[in-house]
């Protein structure tokens, strides 16, 4: 497998001011997985329970992921409940139901443990590192987490960071974990943690990555109905590391596109609930918006 | 006249997380026109008391900054104090004084009747049509607002806009005089209420410009240290105009581009008090940071 992710599968109740959903199916593994599939072959490490519907498991088949790292155990699916006021950019969480996660210890598939490129998602930083530790020398690992990981488990996140070589924070997060009101400072304190990339998520601010001495700076598109945003920074990860997947090299420019790909991916995926949009992304659709984010910055 | 400004010219106390100052040179006029006179020449329309120190005039001649539309009159100058919390994006306004800019109504010298490019900065919209009613038939009409204004004067402020080419305005008062959370909705709102292009301003985020069907996305420069948000708006005009009015023409490229410097002196602005750092900017400076912003939105 050339790229692989460990997180959650989920069942979503989301409230927006635009509507709702219920049991709709979302988790950080499942938009990432779907978002990258557009660009790579793409593995995922996750368990659902007795519970979890056929229908989902066929979508996510038709998508083209890979499930062969996909747990079914007895039990209730992870689930999670969450509000979105007219301000989109913060979820408020109403109820998180762990069930299955709760003593996930997976164990990688053997086609899985070579995989190049690996994307750690939000879930338990101590799960995180259990899935780094079993796959044998990837050549980029990227993480993500939440602000719930920074306040419980702030040492064992800080362990995944140190192991890392890109993370991905969005901007209140990066900013708590650094103790830093300053973008670029906070951004520089999260290098020193131990990852040489990192990706600040601004929501329909857009996005920035530091590297070294270099910023770049990705617009967000700007839309005329933000549905539901659940699943924009996972979609986002999975355009960015689905592109570098596929591309097969790290160069500045590579990441920069990267970057894009992650914004276009973040777009398409906000403006439907759940995967309703995001499903059903066809490649020229990613073409036609590549070209229009060109044009959005192009001076 | 190639460019005219009519605005305030205060005096201010504003307080930061980063420090303060006390009867500083401020005043939205005061920062287009600094701003602007590094890409063309300027002249302000604008009104101060007896008590307003000889070496703040001496300051804006020695910025080349054309006076002869400044009045002195009986009463004491404009006096503004804010306060910025942690959060620099938005000011809180502890006290306005409007003193001699109660009765104020210019009258303008006959060079600046002739001005093609005219802005109508943050200030009782009546007193910006009166301006207005003054030039002939001016090439490029832009005017800024803000809350208060929209609260308390709304139907002069529609005025106002039925009769400009250019709207720039920050992303709350956008929404809030657009009545739209969604900031593209926003926009087109804004562009029927008479202006053909808006800017949307977003501070640490950037900005927004709206034509027709074209959205074009100017980053802001990621700073260290902000250390008095003061003035970005109208230094950020200021470049806008200025370049414009230098440049001669109003073709896409040239509102890309000026939206681009409009933002490179809104990041020199905000690096100091007042006008410590804008007061100072060197052309070749802001050549730099062209290609910095450059570099930053490329892909």
């Amino acid at each position: 497998m050339s790229l692989l992710v460990v997180g959650s599968v989920a069942l979503d109740c989301v409230q927006t001011p635009q509507g709702s959903v219920r049991d709709s199916l979302g988790g950080s593994a499942t938009y990432f997985s779907v978002s990258a599939r557009l660009f790579s072959r793409v593995g995922m490490v996750a368990v659902v329970g007795r519970d979890f519907p056929e229908e989902h498991v066929q979508f996510l088949r038709s998508r083209g992921v890979d499930l062969s790292g996909m747990e079914r155990r007895e039990g209730k699916t992870f689930r999670w409940h969450g509000r979105y006021g007219q301000d989109l950019n913060d979820a408020k969480t109403l109820k998180t139901e762990l069930n299955v996660f709760d003593a996930f210890r997976p164990s990688l598939p053997a086609a899985y443990r070579e995989s190049q490129y690996l994307f750690l998602a939000n879930i338990d930083p101590d799960l995180q590192v259990s899935v780094l530790e079993q796959v044998n020398g990837p050549r980029l690992v990227a993480c993500d987490t939440m602000n719930y990981w920074i306040v419980s488990k702030p040492e064992a996140l800080k362990r995944v960071l140190k192991r890392v070589h890109l993370f991905l924070a969005n901007e209140a997060e990066a900013k708590q974990l650094a103790q830093e009101h300053n973008l670029l400072k906070a951004a520089r304190a999260l290098v020193r943690m131990g990852p040489s990339i990192v990706i600040i998520k601004r929501g329909e601010y857009g996005a920035l990555l530091f590297k070294d001495e270099a910023v770049f700076w990705a617009p967000a598109y700007p839309l005329e109905a933000i549905l539901d945003p659940t699943g924009a920074g996972d979609s986002f990860a999975g355009g960015f590391m689905g592109y570098l997947s596929a591309r097969g090299t790290l160069g500045e420019r590579d990441l920069r596109r990267a970057l894009i790909y992650g914004s276009i991916m973040a777009s398409f995926c906000v403006e439907d609930f759940g995967l309703g949009r995001l499903g059903s992304v066809r490649r020229h659709e990613i073409r036609e918006r590549y070209a229009l984010f060109r044009s959005l910055t192009r001076f």
